[in-house]
């Protein structure tokens, strides 16, 4: 599909802004295109669980009228279904809460409205972004999953149906579904993204994080997000020091996925940058099991209301595989759960201070899975949930399937400017 | 007030649920008297924004009914109003929330309902957890303030209408209100309580915490809260090292506290405790600035909604105070904060690992002051809420106005069962 001022839903949301800016276009066109599109696609790919096309349109009317209130007035965002909205039904992905209207906005929703931009809709999520899937599929393929849990978020925009949409993360919700779905996936440090009016599953692991199309779109996003000044990704002072980690999910990982990675490795090093091994020490050898008491321990917990109140209408799989983990998980096994995740932190901050400038390793364990019945594995974005680091997952090819396989970095904590900077550096050379 | 069978009101929350396990006492007895207690008293001490008896004394029979599901089965608490309930309005202290009613309970709350607990009603907090006050007086004398957030929580427990109640606490809101009411108050270790359903100001430091008249009370209501075991406190196994800590916020302590502080220091050291020193280094010299920058950077981002939509009906103490010193704070000095709590954090692992078994410190700078336009000041607990540690305050005498000092006992993280025991030494010695 071109890119062009015809199919204005086609644009990155930095490109969008810009026509807004401009004059070249208005939000009602950018909002009407991208309504076009889920009219004619969403009976494939199921992205939306409520897209309202007048309140969608009356809020990018509104804002073709107003002065510009940020550097993404007038551009759609799509939101997951576990993040609250005044004006919208916030469903959660179960059938607990198909009459919730919740009072507020959740406060990253807030932001954007703040900042100029159209709620577009609410984006299919699979249980209380847990693992029983919606009914969302993989655009490139609809016999394939999108990921999830923020399969509507990743489909949405990947299928050029909304420029950005919100995610959430607890082990690899966000950056799984943007890798399986071909766009760029990005998780914030842990703690930055407000979370207020997201409903939780993990107090210790969840990140408010985004799709998108575009790099560019990203610091403009974390501008909104997080008040401060929008500046564009600067160049890269120098060639990157990439850590290869292959570490703890290695074997798990497809034959032709882990070609692609060792390739994209060695391609980046021929075009300047330093790489080198990065293996976790053995000392994290159970970071995963850790990663899994921390997230079940919590979300035993977290969702005590559901589990006591509406224990017949959760799924199977969430009230007696993850609900039920939770409840069997000491306190002294969870305590320990969560001094392993800081021990692991502190060692990548010392990695990604001293010796790399990011770490490059899989955004998933390869292609999306056949069937919607399952949203794949999270794996090889749970260590880094777990370690509160920044990660943003790059398109960078395909598998044996013709479907989309990405490239996670991820860099230090607190520094997702200097990550975005990386990710530019590596993005221009892995074509 | 006699405690005594005549008066249930006036039972602690472990001997009321000793009662009631043993016939002695029914549900609908102890909510009946705490109603009457809170008829005969709340229109001068004012903690309730939600106190329907009829609704309290259903939940009651039921519990009669049924067997018992928990260690505080058929004891009421009391719950700050900015947690969710389902069945009663939540309104955040705001005008703005005052038709709220939340889809679900928080995660707290249903935890205590699948225990067999009463809600017996909402307390009163400041608006949105912070420093507009509500109407509550201070039971011990109505001229002076029952310290906030948790202002209703403290003085209901303290007056006998409740034996326990929620309160959160970002900077002091839990342990300031309990000793300004001459209560225990409890802050568990940061995390460990499910935030779920609480309406937060700060990610990084509020917790859920709690207030009760008894000692006991606290490993009960943490093993509902953490669905763990009902363990009674043992016997400490030898006499506490107590470092005694006045750095920070000595200057500001008033003369007769910092004199009983001084003598509850040295009749434990009479009593075997080995007393000692425990300044924090002159790295710590700006805890209080960091914590003020974490807690108004994140404020200003998690009231995104209110500060946005409903602007005009913040105080004017949230709006242009709070918030707009949160929307001054460079990214740079958050991180920056947060990084301060972290070494901050790192050093009390170490000096309670090591050196202490509990720090020994003020829970505020005196006794509750006169007027109930302001809650107090929250410097002597702002520093543990940034470290995360669990802290309790025990009522530890009064002051030349006679009203209520409390000693703040402050544990190292995830070992707040071990706090007990330290606290349980402490209290039979204070008298």
């Amino acid at each position: 599909m071109a890119s062009s001022a015809s199919h204005p839903e086609t644009l990155s949301a930095t490109a969008a802004a810009t026509a807004i800016r401009d004059g070249a276009l208005t939000s009602e066109a950018l909002v009407r295109a991208c309504l076009e599109r889920i009219a004619a696609r969403e009976p494939t790919v199921h992205a939306w669980t409520h897209c309202d096309p007048e309140q969608a349109l009356a809020q990018a009317r509104a804002l073709d009228r107003a002065p510009s209130a940020g550097p993404l007035h007038g551009v759609p965002i799509g939101v997951k279904d576990i993040i609250d909205t005044f004006d919208m039904p916030t469903r959660h992905g179960s059938p607990i809460y198909q009459d919730n209207r919740p009072d507020a906005d959740a406060a990253c929703v807030a932001l954007c409205r703040a900042a100029g931009m159209v709620i577009l809709g609410k984006t299919v999520t699979t249980e209380f972004a847990n693992r029983h899937p919606g009914p969302t599929t993989n655009p490139h393929n609809p016999a394939h999953t999108p990921g999830g849990s923020s399969s509507g978020s990743a489909a949405g925009v990947a299928d050029f149906m909304v420029p950005l949409a919100f995610g959430t993360q607890t082990a690899g919700s966000v950056i799984r579904p943007a890798a399986f779905c071909g766009v760029i996936g990005y998780k914030p440090t842990f703690g930055e993204v407000s979370r207020v009016g997201v409903k939780l599953q993990s107090g210790t692991l969840d990140s408010v994080g985004m799709m998108a199309r575009a790099l560019d779109d990203l610091p403009l996003m974390r501008s909104v997000l997080l008040g401060i000044a929008p500046t564009p990704i600067p160049a890269a002072p120098r060639a990157p020091r990439i850590g290869f980690c292959r570490s703890i999910s290695w074997p798990a990982i497809a034959p032709d996925y882990q070609a692609l990675l060792e390739r994209v490795a060695s391609n980046l090093s021929a075009r300047g940058a330093t790489v080198s091994d990065a293996a976790l020490p053995a000392a994290f050898d159970q970071i995963l099991p850790a990663h899994r008491r921390v997230m079940t321990f919590e979300a035993a917990r977290n969702y005590a209301y559901e589990k006591t109140r509406h224990r017949d209408r959760l799924s199977s799989v969430l009230r007696d595989t993850v609900l039920a983990e939770g409840d069997r998980c000491s306190l002294e096994d969870y305590v320990a759960a969560i001094l392993l995740g800081e021990r692991l932190r502190d060692h990548l901050n010392g990695l990604l201070a001293d010796r790399f400038d990011v770490l490059l390793t899989a955004s998933a364990t390869g292609e999306p899975p056949a069937g919607i019945d399952a949203t794949g594995d999270a794996q090889c974005n749970a260590v880094w949930s777990l370690a509160g680091t920044p990660c943003i997952t790059l398109p960078a090819g395909t598998g044996r399937n013709g479907l989309p396989l990405g490239v996670q970095l991820v860099g230090a904590r607190f520094a997702d400017a200097r990550l975005f900077e990386t990710a530019r550096w590596i993005e221009a050379r892995l074509a």
